[in-house]
């Protein structure tokens, strides 16, 4: 007879679970010494939650599969939100295995009850806590199912602990992923008049399922067949790119840019995405990016199937068999003396090997990295969907696993990466094949910029006490010793011919490796110089739109 | 003319909020911006939100002040809340100020959009989004007032960034602390009886406001004057101890520990805390730790004034003059030879300096400290309140900063310090005189004890993946290098002779430093073996209570 952990975790196998990224308490001991009975299921360890759950959001991202997660309670879900949030905006399929107080326990308030459920609240649209061992395994079923459907979403299912070791429960059956329409045929009409009267005022934003594979052909094709512009939304879940495939830019985060990208757009066909907004708001800047006057059409809402929609537009339009525009193979040449964030880019482009993944969590220093690696080898690129930083090192974990055949590179702010650096122990753990190059400026480089954008410093005498919130140079923070202190083989770099040498090392060796590359922190100080010196990275825009840039913002 | 960030730091400083806790990002960049206007203000950076929010816990329970933080956002919020809810389970008093978007942008939906007061509800009572600069001080100053309330609690303000940024805010005014009650007529008179007539059968459990100082003081002249037990509530936010002070011993955390300390109980009075219940729900074990039968009292509820209520029964009995019973000084001898966390308590104690902080997360390894240190200096210990690990470091952070003129000695797992381990970055940022001992025993050995006492590995064949998820020696976590990384002075001790000798070198040195001591894992493998591991803790126990207890659990 099988108490509830043990049917729980047959469930979980059964509907195609593998993976569970873990960092277990009291209330999930039945679970975790389930795991033995269970050799279906791989039990990934993480120091903290939030590296789990960011493991998770890559796994799936990668994989396709639904990941899970074992957290201990509200706080051990809180301490992952972060990522699990991100994951949301990913809108990849997580099921979190939240283990609580046993039933009759929770009305005695203990030190660890809190109000789990409006802890899941804020990341899931499915939260359930099981009522008993009979329900648990259906609940189970029900709860990866919903998490695949119309959108892929995150449920969080709340165990009991008595629930998990009481016998009783049963293995439950897979339960059908909920069905995603596919476009009407009236929206479809309407699209496809639109692309065939005013291709050239159309743009197709493309966002989650429409960025790799099969749905990306099949936008090329409609592209190059009616001659329309493609955009990527700004931080997608996953974007294929590179020599052999469309080249499709991202919008631009600095709303500035965007702004540019988007200029004289009457028809915005948005494919699994949303319609472009500003990441933040700035005072007397619109939110909304949207050109005045452009019209918005749904080819494919998030609930719904984007490759089929886009499968009956292309069949509809005859581009089935039209060649879509590849990117060329391309690569920087080798640059030299000391770094810079560019450099590194230039760097990282040059030496990017076949079916590499890249997780970007370099806010500034990775700014001119899509421009360097557009002719790379095919690559995958992982972006920060929902904004709360800490995700990219647990996101290189969950990739690794996923595909254990694929060359994972990590490029990270040192800011952000301090926010979950815990994940470099799993790495060295599961000896995962990543090689994780920290940019380091000794700073939020990112604040110092929205610290001008916002206006908040224009005016201010004295900007001692506001400069130091923003700065990370007291004290250095050393990552080679990070590194090292979690079992990972870490070196520095200062120089481009060091950066090369060691990254070809990296690269031809197992994982995991970090480098630590000391950058100079190029926007301290800059005030209003900033959009000049993006400017430098928008070359690969079409001329008339750089030129453009150049008239609005250059002194 | 102000605007709404910088009205906001005048009301702050006006009301007596001194420091502020933060990791900002845009939203927060005018607060931030307003910090150089505002000299009463002190902003201290973290690098992860955990930190931010478990310092300013530490600052409170220190400082008795109300502790700001500044977050970002709800995924801000989200990464704070495991050390928020040990605040709350504190009852210190917290303001959060959590940045959002503006409000014209909230529909937008961007990336970083989120619930937030959804996020807040599971810590706090009291959340609030400020509509426009006109309410903002206001909103401040009546969250000041309320977290200071009865009983003392965290507050939310939720501050979008326009509100932040728009002029027409003014300072507003303090605004008077929610009055805290004392114990009725009726219960004090009831409570004075039972005194009188049971003596023998009663026991005064302390918690929170109880345990140092005053409070203190006043229930140590009633427990002699009446020759009744005290016991201290299992997890308190801060107890004063050690020579000179009254000793009072902790209730056990292993509930089959408590229940002997409980045993013949027939009136338990209760001074601002909770009726003990077990930790965790464990199979066939009963959750309410009170012998049956037994009558509860409440001298004063968590929402009334303990010190207040304490010295109406301490008039009331004619105990004001009664001489307490104190702790003589006593140290243990310094132990030789190879490290046990038994040693490295006995060392602790041996050298503890006068008036010294301890902060205690070093769960199985610290289980012998309350006994090895009661007689030494008078020292106050800070504990998990809310059974969140990671909360040790951040605690360290905030109680030097309240308190900069005495020594921080903060004892941590090597399992619990990866949670907030960033905390070191702002340790030596601020210099601040914390010594940080990494107790290592490469576990999670609290969790193999767990394992066992839930029942969960009796039975299985094969425990190695589950065996797995407890181990932390793969690879081998480096305390020395994780310091040295984040700019703090550390190093590794394998002997007593060792450890004395850099114990007492970090405490004659202004911090911060690290010392790493290698423990062997005395839990692991263990099987029903530990309750008579940890009988030879109970010595300082009355004689016929640990002759109680091994009678009942030794094999």
């Amino acid at each position: 007879m099988l108490n509830g952990a043990q049917a729980m975790l047959k469930t979980l196998v059964k509907a195609g679970v593998r993976v569970c990224f873990t960092n277990p308490g009291t209330s999930e001991m039945h679970f975790v010494a389930a795991l033995d009975g269970e050799p279906g299921m791989r039990a990934v360890l993480t120091l903290f939650e939030g590296v789990a759950s960011g493991a998770a959001d890559g796994y799936a991202r990668m994989s396709g599969e639904v990941a899970a997660t074992l957290l201990h309670l509200g706080c051990g879900l809180g301490n992952g939100l972060a990522n699990l949030h991100n994951a949301r905006k990913a809108r990849v399929p997580i099921l979190n295995i939240v283990g609580d107080h046993a039933t009759y326990h929770v009305r005695y308030d203990a030190q660890l009850q809190s109000d789990i459920e409006t802890v899941a609240r804020n990341v899931s649209t499915w939260v359930r806590t099981v009522k008993s061992p009979q329900t648990l395994c259906t609940d189970t079923a029900e709860a990866i199912a919903v998490s695949q459907g119309a959108p892929r979403q995150i449920a969080t299912l709340i165990v009991p602990a008595d629930v998990s070791w009481s016998e009783g429960a049963q293995v439950a059956p897979v339960q059908p992923v909920p069905a995603r329409p596919q476009v009407s045929p009236d929206r479809l009409q309407a699209i496809a008049g639109v692309l065939s009267a005013h291709p050239g005022k159309t743009l197709i934003l493309l966002g989650g399922a429409a960025l790799y594979g099969e749905g990306l052909e099949l936008a090329a094709r409609i592209a190059a067949h009616r001659g329309v512009r493609l955009l990527a939304e700004v931080f997608p879940a996953r974007i294929a790119r590179g020599a052999g495939l469309p080249h499709v830019e991202r919008l631009a985060y600095f709303a500035e840019m965007a702004a540019v990208q988007l200029r004289g757009v009457r028809h915005l066909i948005l494919v699994d995405a949303k319609s472009p907004v500003s990441f933040f708001a700035y005072p007397g800047k619109k939110s909304d990016l949207l050109p005045s006057g452009c019209e918005v059409h749904e080819l494919a809402r998030l609930d719904e199937d984007a490759i089929a929609s886009l499968r009956a537009l292309a069949e509809r339009l005859g581009a089935m068999n039209q060649a879509p525009q590849l990117q060329a193979p391309q690569r920087p040449p080798l640059p030299q003396a000391h770094l810079s964030a560019e450099k590194t880019c230039q760097i990282i482009a040059h030496l990017l090997p076949e079916r590499a993944i890249i997780v970007d969590e370099a806010q500034t220093s990775g700014v001119s990295l899509p421009m360097w690696s557009a002719g790379a080898p095919a690559h995958d690129v992982l972006t920060l969907t929902g904004g709360a930083i800490g995700q990219g090192l647990p996101l290189a974990v969950g990739a690794a696993i996923a595909c254990p055949d694929r060359p994972v590179l990590a490029l990270i702010g040192d800011g952000a990466a301090m926010y979950t650096l815990q994940a470099l122990w799993t790495l060295a753990r599961e000896r995962l094949n990543v090689t994780t190059l920290i940019l380091n400026n000794r700073s939020y480089a990112i604040l110092n910029v929205e610290l001008q954008r916002v206006g908040a410093v224009a005016g201010a005498k004295s900007a001692e006490k506001a400069r130091a919130q923003l700065d990370l140079q007291q004290p250095a923070l050393d990552f080679v010793h990070l590194g090292q202190g979690m079992g990972v083989d870490s070196v520095r770099v200062r120089t481009c011919e060091d950066l090369i040498r060691e990254l070809e090392r990296c690269l031809a060796t197992p994982g995991p490796h970090l480098i630590e590359a000391l950058i100079p922190n190029e926007f301290t100080g800059i005030k209003l110089k900033l959009l000049p010196h993006l400017l430098r990275h928008l070359e690969h825009l079409p001329r008339p739109w750089a030129q453009a840039i150049k008239r609005k913002v250059a002194p």
